[in-house]
């Protein structure tokens, strides 16, 4: 792998790039390949937050000239960790369709495969339409306190998450709290016009549901991660720096693993993307 | 492509195999790469039925030499069509943890990319566990009568289905239905005790939930499926001959995509696995 600098995101009137614009930077490095590397906006407590690694791998086939079409689906399998520092991602058209097209992701830092994955993106079109999910009830997002201090990671610093509801364990330790909701108003921070990569990090925004289940900390980390995006690039655009309401809730913890169905809804009641992922615990 | 041809499931004591065990037949056929081929018991509309698709590929690593531990997840990516006759599996492990393995597939006939997929096992070890999710309401599935009839494709005859909520779109064509919720019981007919294939296979054999929502048949497929197991392998070997709870629902019906979840409950209410897709429709 090569260790050349990267170029910084564009700079917009001479001011710095947003984080998440900077995080996104991927430079071509041969047919299918590009290079990146982590920073310490999105830094978790010891290697960069799940959410940032799957918003990459997304952004290589964004931005790959044989792209076609938005994304579907992105499923992303932390394999290993990723160490500070660059890292190259192989994201591969496997095949492409007249309307669709799949994707292969691998991510590695040395001869260490650190992420697997993959994706299909489509040429989406008007078609009959139902969201039979409905958004949950919540305060509005400007009447809600942000959260603070939750946690001492940094990646938290780069969201506005305002809680309404399982905003963080509580409860007296070793009792069990009676659900895994967990519901907020989310925005990055500082504010950003979403695309398909902050949607893809915004799906991994939960702390893992165990915390809140158990009312305390224990080990835990998402070994696989799914999302489905149910939204158009001009949908995201026109969200601007609205926030999103952000729920997540486990269906059964049970010999190290536990699951997480979570949704992402507009302010106005649209189901942006649902996601799932299965997540390892201890004890 | 090799297309000789291949040795059939073990039979015991002069019977057939079972239908299901015969389609799970792989032969090695070089370094992570596997010689199989459709049969006409799983055969839906114009290909495989894509739960038996899903199967094979888990089956491929389940079977490899290398194999640590029991699946956690399956994503298979049904990026094209899959014809009748041969096709060959790379199952490769991309990486091998203390407790945990990753896995990643493609299907291939020909030159052509069919199917596409990743995997993770892991050791699994008993933990504090809760089932957050409780089981739906359902009589007895020994009350409850087989379906008959619903749509006239091979794999179907498969499967014992005993619905109770939502077995077929029966309002008028044209009207919109309630929900999207089916819900039945289900076995492997002839009854075959359960093994991690064989419910891979079970979660993706719900009709589109489109033809419910919409009350009657309109073009879709499967384009991407994520199943989680929580159970383990004992588990399954003491279900036996018993039906399972099978449930799915869509939350999202949007521009050419829907979105469904699905669990398989024991029928001692144990959640064995859970599972979501997207789908494909046109119109």
């Amino acid at each position: 792998m090569s260790s050349a600098p990267l170029t910084a995101a564009a700079t917009v009137a001479g001011s710095l790039p947003h984080p998440f614009d900077d995080a996104m930077v991927l430079e071509p490095a041969g047919e299918h390949r590009y290079l990146g590397r982590t920073t310490e906006a999105y830094w978790n407590m010891i290697g960069p937050f799940g959410g940032i690694t799957a918003a990459t791998l997304l952004q290589a086939a964004l931005q790959h000239p044989q792209r076609l079409g938005d994304p579907i689906s992105l499923t992303v399998n932390f394999a290993g960790p990723i160490a500070e520092g660059p890292f190259e991602i192989e994201a591969r058209p496997t095949r492409t369709n007249r309307s669709t097209q799949h994707w292969s992701f691998e991510l590695r830092q040395g001869d260490a495969v650190a992420t697997t994955g993959s994706a299909v993106f489509a040429v989406r079109r008007e078609t009959w339409a139902c969201g039979e999910a409905v958004r949950p009830e919540a305060p509005a997002a400007d009447t809600v306190p942000a959260m603070a201090g939750f946690a001492p990671v940094r990646w938290l610093k780069a969201y506005d998450m305002r809680p309404v509801r399982g905003a963080k364990p509580t409860a007296e330790a070793g009792t069990e709290h009676p659900d895994s909701v967990t519901r907020f108003w989310l925005r990055d921070q500082p504010a950003r016009t979403p695309d398909f990569a902050a949607v893809a990090a915004w799906c991994d925004s939960f702390y893992p549901r165990i915390f809140l289940k158990r009312a305390g900390f224990v080990p835990a980390g998402t070994v696989s991660l799914t999302t489905y995006f149910h939204t158009d690039a001009a949908t995201l655009a026109a969200l601007g720096d609205s926030h999103v309401l952000a729920s997540a809730q486990a269906q059964v913890f049970r010999q190290g693993y536990f699951d997480q169905s979570a949704q992402i809804w507009s302010a106005g009641g649209e189901l942006l993307a649902t996601s799932n992922q299965i997540v390892y615990y201890k004890e």
